[in-house]
């Protein structure tokens, strides 16, 4: 997976987390797009103590995920969803058939949650 | 929700996040049923030691609930998955009505994830 749209999925699972300054300076840097210079800056911090705080919420999110494994369990339901909404459009197929490929994978979701 | 399967959602989802010492006890009291007396003899503390530990426990996985709700997040989707599951079976039915309430409430769930 893309770095950003992981960083982007653990953010959002554990980001709460994080301290209000941790959050505030992940979302300035990786989402806002400000630069480590302009953070740094406003926040009275070295360049380097940005870089370090960044790195140091990034690792703090991965470890909550090595942990807890949400995020993979989301993104593992969110492709199964894709798989039912796939078969929920059977224009010229059998629905009734569709139908029962729909059961298995809710069932195999049912047996995640 | 009754209050024990309360208790087994929020430790599935953040036990982890618990150290090995209150995992153990946790698990020891809540879930395999041990007495508060046993459980104090065997770690070599005190009955109430143990109550406290229970309860820190039980308070840091509500806090993370609070923090996060992904509890909350997975049950609602667990009741959507029953949903789609209630819809596959259309003996009678309309096979081609169910798949478009299927397809909404899969939606649904995919702008929750």
């Amino acid at each position: 997976m893309e770095s950003f749209v992981r960083e982007s999925l653990l953010y959002d699972f554990y980001g709460e987390l994080l301290t209000d300054h941790q959050k505030k300076i992940f979302q300035e840097v990786v989402f806002d797009d400000f630069s480590v210079s302009e953070v740094a800056r406003d926040e009275g911090i070295s360049r380097q103590g940005v870089h370090d705080m960044v790195r140091r919420s990034e690792k703090a999110l991965e470890e909550y995920e090595a942990r807890l494994h949400l995020v993979d369990r989301f993104l593992k339901i969110r492709a199964q969803i894709d798989q039912i909404r796939g078969l929920t459009d059977c224009s010229g197929g059998d629905a009734g058939e569709n139908l029962k490929k729909i059961r298995t994978i809710a069932e195999e979701i049912r047996r995640e949650l």
